[in-house]
Order: structure tokens, then sequence, then C-alpha cells
């Protein structure tokens, strides 16, 4: 029951997979084993940013956004991993090219500075041009450190450094907004 | 059947209510009875900002923001209503005074600009010296637009103007976070 092992998905689920694949005409399971089999062959990580990518004869390995020559360049969003990428893209208020962390910084769960992919994003900088840095890691305990550490590290670069706003959330209401981001609502007001 | 007016409660619930007051040792209701007799005698909107206020015998009526004399002076915080004035009180970023707007733009409610009590913001900006109103309306439709008609209508008094921050909430997965929220932690990014 492999499919136990997937993110959300139980025994009882797997279960159910596995009875689903059984039942009906059989083609599901082949087309899937299939694709699966391929999947690895056909995708890969864009060795420049870390997004998904699919593989053609052309090296380096580059996904769509970092070989798409309409991007905007010099503004690098930095995100903790390919699902929060994607979400930023759906909003298409970034028109720069992304970087996957892959991980955040988590001193109980024993990841420190040298699970950051550092020296790589430190190359991307430099071979890209990059000029302005946004830290587009979640508000979170994690997310604040990893983008505190980060710029702390890109502080002697001279790029300009910046964080995505924290607040109360669009259509939120205040009176059921916690206390830390009603906090950074107002001490990060912005001038009219 | 009085307790179906109030927001959230049902017929059903209100009659839970009821039979709750007629079971056990009847002082309840009593008790209730006598602090609802009292109640709009005993307290009442702060004259200036809109707040819950104590009545007592001094003139103007204030409510204990307005008349505590440790609060910073200079800095006027406008929300929608109570329930948000009391948020923001408790995450403790606010040190200056609020002004209670009671309620926000809405032409399709047929809420118009005149609705607003700008005649008596005037008069409090100006009789309490504020240098900066810091527009605390929700991030919504409504929110946006009455902010936006507020810091229109206080452009020429020379005063500084400022919004709360918008965007992805403490804690929050970027993930999860609708497209206008990202949008705006994205543009309204601060440098580190």
């Amino acid at each position: 029951m492999l499919f136990a092992r997937f993110p959300g998905v139980g025994e009882k689920t797997a279960q159910r997979f596995v009875l689903h694949l059984l039942s009906g005409d059989g083609s599901l399971a082949a087309d899937l084993g299939q694709e699966l089999a391929q999947l690895r062959t056909l995708l890969g990580p864009c060795e420049r940013c870390g997004f998904v990518a699919e593989r053609t004869d052309k090296e380096p390995l580059l996904c769509r956004i970092c070989s798409d020559a309409r991007r905007e360049t010099g503004t690098l969003c930095v995100v903790s991993k390919v699902q929060d990428l994607l979400a930023i893209e759906r909003s298409g208020a970034m028109k720069g090219r992304y970087f996957v962390l892959g991980k955040l910084l988590s001193p109980l769960e024993g990841v420190g500075p040298d699970a950051l992919p550092m020296d790589r994003l430190m190359s991307v900088i430099q071979s890209t041009r990059i000029a302005e840095v946004i830290l587009a890691t979640p508000p979170s305990v994690e997310g604040e450190a990893t983008a505190l550490y980060i710029s702390s590290e890109l502080a002697k670069s001279g790029l300009s450094i910046s964080r995505i706003a924290s607040g109360v959330p669009h259509g939120g209401d205040l009176e059921f907004a916690d206390q830390i981001t009603l906090g950074r609502a107002i001490l990060g007001r912005r001038s009219f």
C-alpha cells in the first residue's frame, strides 16, 4: 500500500484507491503506472530556481519561468516551497523570477542554516544580475527566522532586500484577526 | 421572544434561552432584567470617539481611552465598529486614540458619504491636535472604499494619512492565501 505514504492519505484511503484501481476497465492502473514510471525521466527540478521543469536535450535544465525571456530581470522572489511559487504566480503580482528554498530554518527540527541552499542562491543572484530580493517565506516563526537569516547573509551584497507584507487578509474582519496580525497591520501601515 | 432579535440568535436558540431562565432558581432572570434596565442609564457612546463609555456626572461623556492622559496624542485610529477597536486594543500596537465610524460606505445598501460622521471626525481631529490618521477599516470592498473616501476628504488638511497593512496573516500559509491577498503582500512589501 504505497499510497499510504502520500501526504494526507492514510491506510483506509489507500485501500479505497487500490480497490478503485481494481474495479472498472483496468486502464487507469496501467496508464497511471506508465506515467509514474516516466515522471522523473520527464520532469526534474529547475537547476536555477528549483521549480518543476520539463527535461529536454538542452542543458542546463530550466523551468518555463527561468527560460521565459519576457520575465522582468532584476527581481528574485524567494519562497519556501513550489506550492507557494504557484500561489504567488496565480496572483499575477510577481513579474520577476523565483527561488525555491525547499525548506525553512527550524532549530526544533534540527534544520539549521547549513540546510539552506545559500550557495546556489548566491550564484543565481550573481549570474542573473538580481537587484532586488523579495523574501516571500511565510509569516510564521520559521518563515520569519529564515527571512531574517537570508537578509543578514545578503546585507553586505548591496542588494535591495524586501519582505512581503503581513497584515489583515483581503476581505478579512479585524474583529476576528489575531493579535500579532493586527499588530503587524498597524505597525506596517503605509502612507496613503 | 425578543432574544430572537439578537445577532446570531434564531427562534430555537431564543426558546432555549427562555426555557433556561424559567428553570433553576430564577435569580438569573431577575438579575439580568435589572442590569438590562440600567444598561443605557449606566453606559453610553463616548462623545468623542464613539466607544462605550460609563456615564458619570462629568460632561462631556468620555470613554476610558479618550479620558486616559497617558495615551499618545497625535495619532487617531479610525475603525468601522467597536469590536474592531477592541481587537486592535488587544494587539497593543496602537498607543493613540480611536474614532469609531459606526458604518462603512456601501452604495449597494444605500450607505453614501453623508452617512459617515465626517463632521464629528473633523472636529475631533482639530480639537485633539491629531497629526496622523490611521485608517483601520477592514480590507474589504466597503472598507477600502471608506478609507479612500476619508483619505481624499482629509487630503487638504496636511495630516499624515496611513492605511493598515494588508497581506498574509501571521502563521498563514502562502499556498492557501487568496490571490488578492498575495498580490497585496507582494506589492506592499517593505525594505528589510
